[in-house]
């Protein structure tokens, strides 16, 4: 393993950080707190030790998958820690467990929170919180290979590791202009919520953290009731914006560049878009069948079932009602759960299993049926209308395999605090798939405060591994790896 | 399709299971019971039936996998509608959809029961529920090749269709002789359970019941409380007999041929007697830190974590106690579900995803790890030493994936029974699996009365598919069977 280019890009990562803890330190200034002051020590002394570190380039710069998957667990095991440090220094989360939880929530866009009243945080601490889901939305790498030129190596698989679904669309030839485009996209969409936002007369200190915290498909909520007290103007706003950005950001490409027909074609898209028709549907006729809601104009039905949809199929996770059965049926709370596993598009902000993925394995499924009746038959998967190459085929199997085995093996480590079933299924699930609340006692209306230390250290894994899609923090946990630690050049070129 | 020989099959299907309903009216006339009757009446009407069906066998007796598939499911359909008329006419289970749902239970080796006091019932009606499971165990088909000569098709596409697991041990060069040494085999092992029950004193006829609903790992009790009132002695034997029931019957094959260092040496076998040490061990520990069993002394602690676990990897359902949450800590539960689904060994007479599947999913997936280090090498999955052909491992995938999306599907259409989040799962779990009893509201102290009818058919195609590995029940859904059975010539040699 390549450990000198692995420092090289942990450096850059916290000179990164470092300077964007300036944000919150400007607005410390603004509301005139004190707390502020931690983000700018912090803020400093990562920009100090990153520098250091990227003063001298090494000579290889080469990055196969492991370097990639390697660099990516362990830039955004940085990030989480060197992030939480400010929350602790000004006492708004004074334990480091919950400080760490927070932090790695925020960046993996998942938006669980230890915090039972997060009315009493800083706006600095508030806006920190909200500003990480912006950052790690797109990728804090994707956001460096954009930054940064480098040369002499392929960082398509540092870009591979870090961004969701089962294959990378390279919208340019090179990883540098496409990491720019995609955050060119980003930032637009994001501008235009928070000009959507501002013309409902939200507080801009509100529309700033709720349009980045949307935009990264987060989901930290600066009010205890998350968008419950907004006016349903503004929660129709975030829930479509969460939508849009639940979608493949290749489509945005594509509008840009004109090809409009290729856009609306895309398979994922349109079957994401279909999902959220038919779940949305499902959720109003089931609250429609359940007495309670009798009294509800059809139009907040509407609203309330959408924006519950979007929010978790984006794995956003705001919330405008208390969903948790049984005040929504269950049905309703088994189509949430079962968004949650699906997730987003790959290519977007969102997180999950993504919806190409479980198509192409549905379309195994039927495949495999067919061939009973016509064995001879050669039977193409396709999407998009191109067969998937059998090697895609092949890794999104085994992804889905590493999936339900890291799922099991989290819900029984979180088991031993002997909360309900429901409430030890849905916390994994809210956080390997990044969405922030389950159900029960990890609910929309609850907090993930009551979980014990070592089931917090569980849900931070899974939270980061969810982001990253498995492997890099997989193979921090084989032998291999740490094999390579220890005897660093064993193998750099040999498999070159 | 061959409709011709799948009806053909279907008149000895019912010739048999008329003939077995003889028993339960010659139980009736022991204890002088009327009931015993309707089983004569429909056993007679059965056979009749079934007479005239095989009067004249068709010339093209060839079954390709999709024959197999297709006269599977529907021997299943078929015994469990004939098998549910006596309870229906004798008045024990009065309503249809129960009577079908408890004889498909009994069948599929599942042990669900909708009886909220079984105790009331006659004992023909408790023999015949009890023996379905011994029949259904094994399998009716292999029963019926082990009996019936067949001629000139490839019989081991039924026997594949209905045996468990990723691939069918051919112990014998013949499939007639293969079905008949695993009849022997499991006739030989019921027989030595049910001498060491009557030598702890059991009265016979609970001892023939119980011992018939362990063969089979179905697990319908003759008591409300499953096995709870029996001595320790029973428990003992009733556990180390589920154990057994669940290994593959390869072993047993094995030890009668003398080749016992081949035996002992099934990777199979191995690791599912570690995960039984490994299941007993953490519920033993588990129950050890809650409070609530300080008292109960270890043995007795040992006896019911062993029972339990016994009773649900074999997915046999037979319990000594009531192990719901709270109850038995969450850890136990997530135990026993985990176990649910991981089932016993393929070639055994248990349900589940199979020992052998698992293991070789986990393999897939290390070998990926693996190769993110050594991207040239070859990495092979071995199973028994032995490389696993690509084939079986991409069926194996795609099984799960299938498992999977059935398993969704079926929760989402009971949960709009509006049970909590737990009952509909693990009700779902526990009749895919074919194990019997769930959790919360479909616990071991519970029953499935409560569900809707429609609920109830849904979970009856989870236990006959379950039993038969999906794929028998799937192809009934698919377009493609439909066509055939309108244009049944269609196709017959095309892919000889």
């Amino acid at each position: 393993m390549n450990f000198r280019a692995v420092l090289y890009i942990l450096g850059w990562i916290l000179n990164i950080e470092g300077a964007f803890m300036l944000l919150p330190f400007i607005v410390a200034l603004i509301y005139g707190e004190s707390s502020g002051f931690s983000f700018l020590i912090v803020g400093i002394i990562s920009m100090i030790i990153g520098l250091i570190i990227v003063l001298r380039k090494p000579k290889n710069m080469t990055f196969f998958a492991r370097e990639g998957f390697a660099v990516t667990a362990l830039s955004w095991i940085v990030l989480s820690i060197f992030g939480c440090i400010p929350f602790i220094i000004n006492g708004d989360i004074p334990v480091f467990t919950d400080a760490l939880f927070e932090t790695a929530s925020g960046f993996t866009t998942t938006g669980a929170s230890i915090l039972n009243n997060v009315e009493a945080l800083s706006h600095a601490s508030l806006f920190w919180r909200s500003f990480t889901h912006w950052l790690g939305g797109m990728g804090v790498l994707v956001f460096l290979l954009a930054l940064v030129p480098m040369t002499g190596g392929s960082h398509m698989n540092i870009m591979k590791a870090e961004s969701p679904g089962p294959s990378v669309d390279k919208l340019l030839p090179k990883v540098r202009q496409t990491a720019f485009v995609l955050y060119a996209i980003y930032f637009g969409l994001t501008a235009l919520e928070l000009i959507f936002l501002i013309a409902g007369k939200m507080p801009v200190f509100d529309a700033i953290t709720t349009a980045v915290g949307t935009a990264g498909t987060g989901g930290f909520g600066i009010k205890s009731d998350s968008m419950a007290s907004y006016s349903p103007y503004i929660q129709w706003v975030v829930g479509v914006f969460m939508m849009l950005f639940g979608i493949n950001f290749t489509f945005y490409f594509l509008l840009i560049i004109k090809k409009f027909r290729q856009a609306f074609a895309l398979e994922e898209v349109r079957k994401y878009i279909l999902l959220i028709i038919a779940a949305t549907a499902i959720i109003i006729i089931s609250i429609m069948r359940s007495g309670a809601f009798i009294e509800m104009p059809f139009t907040d039905k509407l609203r309330h079932a959408f924006f519950q949809v979007s929010s978790i199929i984006t794995t956003t996770g705001f919330s405008t009602v208390d969903y948790d059965y049984p005040n929504w049926p269950l049905i309703a709370n088994i189509v949430i759960v079962a968004l949650m596993f699906i997730g987003a598009c790959a290519g977007s902000t969102g997180g999950g299993i993504k919806v190409s993925r479980v198509s192409i394995l549905f379309k195994t499924v039927k495949k495999e049926l067919t061939l009973f009746f016509h064995p001879k038959r050669v039977v193409l998967i396709k999407f998009d209308r191109k067969p998937v190459a059998h090697e895609t085929i092949r890794t999104t199997n085994v992804f889905i395999m590493a999936y339900i085995f890291v799922f099991v093996a989290s819900v029984f480590l979180v088991s031993i605090d002997n909360f309900d079933f429901t409430t030890s299924f849905t916390s994994v699930a809210a956080t390997l798939n990044n969405i922030g609340p389950g159900l029960s006692n990890a609910g929309p209306t609850e907090s993930f405060a009551a979980f014990s230390h070592f089931s917090k250290y569980v849900m931070i894994f899974d939270m980061i591994a969810g982001r990253l899609e498995l492997y890099p923090m997989l193979i921090l946990l084989t032998p291999e790896f740490w094999k390579s630690v220890f005897s660093p050049n064993r193998g750099i070129r040999v498999y070159k």
